[in-house]
C-alpha cells in the first residue's frame, strides 16, 4: 500500500497534476510490484515563502 | 507524546472538526495509555484536485 | 479519504496497535462522515532520542 | 522543487528502490516540467504491523 | 540532506519566515555537521481550527 | 506549536541529536515568536538506501 506525498509548488494546471498522478502510479507499479489501486497519493501545494534551500526562501531568489 | 497528522477532504464543518479531534484524542488515550494533554493533532484539508489513487484524481471520479 | 498518520514511542504492543486503528477508524467514521474503507492509518514507531519538547530530547526526561 | 516522501511495506530490494527513484523523478520531470536535480525523494519502509486500511492492520489480513 | 517539515500557524509574515529558515538551517549546520545547501524547509502554514491539544482546536482556546 | 519533522541520515550521536533540537529550537522561539514549550520535534533516521536526488539513491554515490 504505497502511500505517497508530494510537495511541490503552487500553479500547476489540473491536466498537469492528472498526468502526475497517472505516470507516479505507473512509476510506481512498475518498480516495486503491487497494484495501481493501492497506491494513493496526497499533493501539496507550496507557495514560493514556504520552501527553503541553503537558508533562503524560494521566494528571496 | 503521539502527534497525529489527519489528511481529508476540504469541506468539514468546525463541528466535524471539534468532534473529530475529540474522538480521536480519545481513541488514542483509552488504547495506547497516554495522557490527553500528549496528544496533538494536526488537520490538513485537502482539495479533490490533490489526491489520487489508482493513478486518478479524486475530482475525476 | 482520510489518511492518518500517527508518530508515537515503540515499545506499544501490537494488541495495542490493533485497538489503536480500530478505534482510531471509529473515531473518524463517527465524526467526518466516511466510509471505514477510506480511512488508512499509518503508524511510526519513534526512539525516545527522537522526539523533543522545549528543546530537550524525551530521552534526557 | 517537488519532494516526496513514499511510504511503503519493507522488504523491497535495493534493485527495486533503485528503480522506483529513477522512474518516480522521471514521472514528475515529465509531468510537472521540473528539472531532476529539482526532486528529492524519501522512502519510508513500513512493517505490516504499522499500516491499517478500515480499522484493521495489514499484519491481521 | 536534512529535510525539515515546520507545522506553525498562519499569520507570520515573510520577515518571520526568511528568519526562521535562516536560523534553523544555521541550526542545522552547526549541530549535525552539513552544508547549507543540504538543508531543506517545508513550511506549511496552519489555521487553528486545524491544530488540536488534548482533543481541543487551538481556535476553542 | 510549530511541530518540525527532521528527516536525515542516520548515524548521529546522542550529543549530536541534543545539540540539534536545543539550537533548532531557539532558532524558532528567535524568528516566530513563541514559547520554547510549544515547539515539538521528531526526528526520523533515515539510510542511505532511503534517499534519492535526481533520480539517484544516495547510497549509489
Amino acid at each position: 500500500m504505497p502511500t505517497v506525498q508530494i510537495e511541490m509548488f503552487e500553479g500547476r494546471t489540473l491536466e498537469q497534476k492528472k498526468l502526475l498522478v497517472q505516470k507516479v502510479t505507473q512509476a510506481i507499479v512498475e518498480s516495486v510490484n503491487t497494484a495501481p489501486e493501492n497506491v494513493k497519493i496526497i499533493i501539496r501545494d507550496m507557495s514560493k515563502e514556504n520552501f527553503a534551500t541553503a537558508g533562503k526562501l524560494a521566494i528571496e531568489e
